[in-house]
């Protein structure tokens, strides 16, 4: 059974690791707050003090952090996993970061006979913890081949996905969903209220039909309770919009309805929202009407 | 058992004024072109040469036609169903029209003693057929009850939204979300097709998932077939959209997306699009690019 690194436990990493210990896997962690590792190293895992030290100790290393510039010093900083890894390691990035990254990091990682994949995910804290992850993967048929079954612990839609950076590139179309879907809830609330109807019973009538969606349902009643609590971060989508109009701009596409989120949560994040869920969409469009939220 | 009248046998119409023929109602019928209500004349229905004559002879008169001016002729015209209505006469407009031509609907039909609801649906052709309709409800408590088992033949989720204007304002929401969700589906299936993804193989990955919508299952598979034949016009849709902006400009709401939406669709009515399906946008968003759609 493959030895399994882990480097970055937080919300998601933790639980996602966690699946991995629960199936009998030895477990290696790295976290840079020794504390959110307490519970893994309570179930068995073995924290060490850098990524070069989980990768000395293991088959198959995962990388779940925050932004690409975490992964670039995780991955192949001074400390990172490359300097320990051996050939036949396999180097898997699940952070949703920059797929020309993925590609550098599969040349890097190559050279040295080291395997690699990236596999960002979607289904947030919920999904991790239930392992109902949506997992898209760039790389080498042979590297998904020998990751898929590790995979299958943490999620239920796992989906190859193309060449290095190929799995980044589907979860950025992912959040370009994302994206229009939430100004589209967020302005229809806004009307809604605005027009004196009761949002609730306008739920009722719009949700199951063309215009319903799962943030519809999921995220529209949260709106409605003025619960802005994070699923999902501002400031990691907002790190995700900008990642999806760099490549849009490097594949020459003009898209104006990312350009216009991209914008908008940007002024969310300046109103000092960047840790708050991505539903808290509604207070930046409020503000340009000067109304209150619904 | 209500005598029932249908101004505009359309594709909505028809197959809606047909559910209230299977189901025993007397019903007379109008539409301004006499071939499209055949199929209805051959089930028992009546045809008449103006919405007036319609009404001499109907309880509940519906009216499904195309934009805000033609239920301004058909109700308030000379030949308008108002003229032939009776005290008791239940007026039901079905059009997706403009809030406030329905206030001032009911405040005519009332001063006659008439009865008077707007009610516009979402489902489209396929929902109109089926009988699964969703209906969004305007209007005095009791024109609803009266209304009810009615539109309990057409739709499967049938909600009394308000005062008069508030089924339209109900409708006008739907439409808000729809508009940005599907910025999102062709923007996202364009920067797929142009990352080099296979976009089916993308979908596989994101349609289950938090990006996950009706629309995203329905009309994304249309798009990738280049299929635009209609589920719903493009130029009705423009209709919607201006309305939405009036109204939302009335309220003091500024919707960037929504003002979006309307600028994208309003270049494909212009391309020639208009006789299109609302998923046609990809070809407005490609051409912004300069590029092929997906």
């Amino acid at each position: 059974m493959e030895r399994i690194g882990w480097i970055g436990t937080g919300v998601m990493g933790a639980s996602m690791c966690g699946h991995l210990v629960a199936a009998g896997h030895r477990a290696t962690v790295f976290t840079r707050t020794p504390s959110k590792a307490d519970e893994l190293v309570a179930r068995g895992a073995t924290r060490v003090d850098s990524p070069r030290a989980v990768a000395e100790s293991s088959d198959v290393v995962f990388v779940m952090v925050g932004f690409p510039a975490d992964v670039r010093e995780v991955v192949m900083g001074e400390r990172g996993a490359l300097a320990g890894a051996s050939p036949g390691t396999l180097l898997v990035d699940m952070t949703t970061s920059d797929p020309a990254l993925a590609r550098e990091i599969e040349r890097e990682a190559n050279a040295r006979g080291v395997g690699s994949l990236d596999a960002p995910v979607s289904g947030g804290d919920v999904g991790a913890r239930e392992a109902r992850l949506s997992i898209m993967v760039g790389g080498r048929a042979g590297d998904f081949a020998r990751a898929r079954p590790l995979f299958e612990r943490m999620g239920r839609t796992i989906v190859h996905q193309g060449p290095a950076g190929a799995g980044q590139q589907a979860k950025l179309v992912n959040q370009v969903l994302v994206a229009s879907g939430m100004i589209g809830i967020c302005e229809a609330l806004l009307f809604a209220t605005r027009a004196g109807l009761d949002p609730e019973t306008v739920l009722a009538s719009v949700s199951g039909g063309a215009a319903g969606s799962w943030a519809l349902s999921n995220l529209g009643p949260r709106i409605l309770r003025r619960d802005f609590a994070p699923g999902f971060f501002v400031e990691h989508f907002v790190k995700d919009l900008g990642l999806a109009v760099g490549e849009a701009r490097r594949m020459g596409l003009d898209l104006p309805g990312l350009a216009l989120a991209e914008r908008l949560y940007g002024e969310l994040a300046a109103l000092g929202h960047g840790r708050s869920g991505t539903q808290a969409l509604v207070l930046a469009l409020a503000k340009l009407s000067g109304i209150d939220p619904p």
